[in-house]
């Protein structure tokens, strides 16, 4: 069924985006990159593509609330998630042997990951790159051979490099979760054993208390919450939006209780979709 | 009061939490770099600074969990909050004019945080660098005349740079909230206008509506939250941490009984500082 998906994701082919495009859509998936989150958005909205795959949060690093800021704005369904462990190896041109590597390339960050790799191997020269598939892509296309550089496994398949070293990254568990979106009113997903998971954005009046009251339409009907976020609106002091997901489908009838409850309570509210839960 | 007070950071000089510590410490004080958070936190506890200085979150890019790791690990203090606007100039050798600009380097986050300059400028080829404050410090140090940098004006000034347009950022709500840290026990801060915020972590019960009732002791007490935020333990699914911020100072009379409400109804609880609020 998931032949020939076409997907937009944000970032250089190789990305980790594109490892979770793979997760979602499967390996015969075909992806476009994008240079930024909002022309993601407008492929899948103008119908270019059938699939968007977006990352919503990291373990290191939180919520990414520019891609909730498109959510709200773009109106398109969160049908799916998925968890990307965060995998760093060491690509080189193929043949060339690590003897032979100086210096790694790499993305600041991805090298900040791999401490006890360069505390191992102290002959290497740290360099930072702008990014973690293009130093794949700049040492593969210059064909520089006394450098290595660190990437997703899928880099160095896109860009035909050699892993010479597997898994050097430090934290086993950093992992970014993604959303797959798509149009409206596409074709519903099946939920595995894990069950559904619903995610909504909503906002209370500016009150003490407000957050304390919407919490209770999940809480009075024993609906477990899996992530609640407050986010300040900008140029409004003691004003927020609140991100919350819960377990369960928006559609069956306990949620839709909570939620006509929650409608009661918030100033706004936005389901964003409901999806099979990753585990 | 604040002469000569060592802040340490992380990022290189010119960096925005460089911005930051002046807005927090004042014009005299001794910025010590460091490559990593960890670093930065090392180096105040074990004395050789008097403070640190890190970001914690983003109007666009959410919670820097990492960092909530470093506080519940080292038992610093904060003792104060700052929001640092983030402010692009277009940073060149001095003397080299417009006209003579083809290419702007920066880390790719700062072009693309500059579209609507770019667009009203297509001649120039955006190069993305590994910094920004990098980007700026490369050009001067080279002299490289056809090109300018994009960074902050803290930047232009460390690398003895020649701003040709300022704020050339398309957001102008992009802000990040930084966090001063002393050790514990350090003369205490006097809050202005806008009165106390307290900073807390706190684990909950595997329970349905565990984190409901945590609240309680914050609603009930008419005590107002500033933000609250939950994070998946890792290996542990339907664990989380919560990061809650209320207005009040701990050692308060009502505060103190809502924090021992919520001390009987969490499994772990750390306060990590009381500090006036920024508005």
């Amino acid at each position: 069924m998931k032949r020939g998906v076409r997907a937009a994701f944000q970032g250089e082919l190789g990305a980790f985006s594109q490892v979770a495009a793979r997760q979602l859509l499967g390996e015969t998936v075909k992806v476009v990159p994008c240079t930024r989150f909002d022309l993601v958005f407008e492929q899948l909205a103008s119908g270019k593509v059938d699939a968007a795959v977006v990352p919503i949060e990291n373990t290191l690093h939180g919520s990414i609330h520019e891609n909730y800021d498109h959510l709200l704005k773009y109106g398109l369904e969160i049908v799916a998630e998925t968890q990307v462990r965060i995998v760093h190896n060491l690509i080189v041109v193929p043949g060339v042997k690590f003897s032979a590597v100086r210096k790694v390339y790499s993305h600041p960050v991805a090298l900040n990951q791999c401490l006890k790799f360069f505390a191992d191997n102290q002959q290497l020269e740290r360099v930072p790159f702008y990014d973690t598939a293009g130093s794949v892509k700049m040492i593969l296309e210059q064909e520089i051979k006394d450098s290595a550089a660190i990437a997703s496994s899928i880099a160095a398949e896109q860009y035909d490099g050699q892993i010479l070293r597997k898994s050097i990254e430090d934290d086993v568990q950093n992992f970014t979760r993604f959303f797959l979106l798509r149009r409206p009113g596409s074709k519903p997903e099946i939920a595995g054993k894990a069950g559904w998971k619903t995610s909504l954005v909503f906002t209370t009046p500016n009150k003490s208390g407000s957050l304390f009251r919407a919490l209770s339409a999940f809480a009075l009907r024993d609906l477990s919450l899996s992530k609640i976020e407050s986010r300040p609106l900008p140029g409004k002091p003691y004003e927020y939006l609140y991100y919350l997901d819960f377990l369960g489908k928006a559609s069956d009838p306990v949620p839709q209780k909570a939620l006509a409850h929650l409608e009661e309570l918030a100033d706004m509210l936005k389901i964003l979709g409901s999806y099979p839960r990753s585990v």
